[in-house]
């Protein structure tokens, strides 16, 4: 059982997925500024598990306020969660943990608790906010289990597994799992996601991890694949979806989503609702990050490309809404039109 | 002025593209097997210089004969031959000079040549073969070179370059030089290519020192970059062409293609008369090298995927002449219905 990210009394447990498959590391994040930089590095990735790496960091600070005066404490959590908000911008379960714990704060604030008990109640809601998560995944797994015939072959792209999650199911990953779990035959096509290799470093490691048959292959090769009709659906997780239903998620979703209306396979988007952003009205407004270029001219020190070459590293892309053929949720699966939708699931 | 392969005195000289952009250092191939090997093993790569290569191979394979019966010459040459055509099996180029050196051959041995005759007449007609994939390229150049805007952005997939032919110019980027040429301002997009990174390394490190403007993405981030209406026209290379105009080429060219089509953007392919094969009437009967998945677990000695993982590396895909929207040779540019298109560019 893959849980990525834990609090203890020591601080911040992360698994550092850098080193994966190859060294299974576990980093102790003593600070809310060591819990910022393991999101921004990426020793923790994949949005619902940023936001719950975020809440505990948020925690964290509150708990190691040295001061004695509440509006001191909120004056630190703004700072804090100034500092989090600029880890990574398209992940939206970022600002959704920020917003539920300054809420979270607020109430406790305006109830009078005092300060140790603030520090416990930010603890207990980081906490129930990964439970939540991996309540949300659970659910999602059954629904998007429900979506998948026996005997397919799923393709994902990027890796939306438990490590991209508060765990246990991951949301992509989530589906395929919870398909065996419904007792039906499954394998999976893991894309290796350039430049940074979270399909071939972490989507193969956790399936093999569960013994659920997962080939490998580059990117550039899901067309081919889908040609010789060797791919029955597709399922991808996302760092933000809009209220229309575009998904933005790890660059080359948007290639993989083209070629599989092309070949008419259906294209899942797996995604708690954290991940949708009602104030994203189209995945225009989406901010698409750009990381350094060093993913894709190194690989650790091995040069790949010439010295002084420019170099594009976009790490999203937007799907628009009419390829998607579903958005498994924790609520169920959401169909066009997803401005009604996903309105509802919110609503119930 | 980049010539990958040249016939020596002490053998056949080629460039050692698997260490560029890193380092720029010549083999000297002594046999026909060491030949054989450079190109089983892509220190030379690209249809049309494994082409030039392996009539070099021959070339070098007949002059290494220490016999004195024709027909023992024969018997060796049809060895030779055996050997080159194993090497690469979709590159039809291969094929093709394979080909022409044994008519070659046999031309000589019926006028009754002595044995050092046929030597010089095979080591004069690899010759002629590598001068006249130049000359072809340097037309494929400028009548490609038309095709392309003012202010263009050109998105590449894998090196179709001078590196891939015999020199100078190359298919695809001798378009791109074609139109520089004409006096166009161009600039390149230029996939890496995985899993081997010919766009990483060889793509960008030919136009670097052609001083052509050209930036570097992943292969999942072109389809991004379409969208946002930064291409101007697709041209790619070919391993091999059917009579109906289907494309083999490098694997994730499909999707490019399909990408291309989507957004209205030109996708053009460039290639000798030798890509062609009016021997396969479609695309289905190009055979698809599979190739080592070390090339996908591994960077050099880096591990990126774990233990056991199940790969598939198909080297090629291809791509349906529906997606294409020209095919450039040196014969002029062949347009839809290809099957007339190519046959009368044989014919002329």
């Amino acid at each position: 059982m893959i849980i990525p990210v834990k609090w203890s009394d020591e601080g911040v447990l992360m698994l550092d997925q850098r080193l994966l498959p190859m060294e299974e590391k576990w980093l102790t994040l003593k600070s809310f500024n060591e819990v910022a930089d393991g999101i921004r590095n990426m020793v923790v990735r994949g949005a619902p598990a940023i936001g719950v790496a975020a809440a505990y960091g948020i925690a964290l600070g509150a708990k190691n306020f040295v001061g004695t005066n509440v509006d001191d404490l909120k004056e630190e959590l703004d700072y804090i969660c100034g500092v989090m908000g600029k880890t990574r911008p398209t992940a939206v379960n970022l600002f959704w943990a920020i917003d539920r714990m300054k809420r979270t704060f607020q109430k406790a604030k305006a109830e009078g608790k005092s300060i140790s008990e603030i520090k416990q109640i930010l603890i207990k809601d980081a906490k129930d906010i990964h439970d939540e998560d991996i309540e949300s995944q659970r659910l999602i797994a059954q629904f998007g289990g429900e979506l998948i015939e026996n005997d397919s072959t799923i393709l994902t792209h990027c890796n939306a597994g438990a490590l991209a999650t508060g765990g246990v199911w991951g949301t992509a990953l989530g589906v395929v799992r919870g398909a065996v779990n419904q007792g039906k035959k499954v394998s999976v096509i893991a894309d290796e996601t350039r430049p940074y290799l979270q399909g071939a470093r972490l989507t193969a490691w956790e399936l093999l991890q569960d013994d659920i048959p997962v080939t490998l292959i580059t990117d550039n090769m899901s067309g081919h694949i889908m040609k010789q009709g060797k791919v029955h659906a597709v399922v991808v997780g996302s760092d933000r979806i809009a209220a229309n239903g575009d998904v933005a998620n790890k660059i080359g979703t948007y290639m993989v989503a083209v070629l599989a209306q092309k070949h008419g396979i259906p294209f899942y988007v797996a995604a708690p609702l954290s991940t949708v952003d009602m104030n994203c009205a189209t995945g225009e407004e989406i901010p698409i990050e750009e990381r350094n270029i060093r993913e894709i001219t190194h690989v650790q020190d091995i040069q790949l490309a010439p010295e002084g070459i420019s170099v594009s590293n976009y790490a999203f892309d937007v799907t628009p809404n009419e390829l998607v053929t579903a958005i498994i949720t924790e609520k169920g699966v959401a169909r066009a039109p997803y401005t009604d939708s996903l309105k509802k699931m919110f609503e119930e």
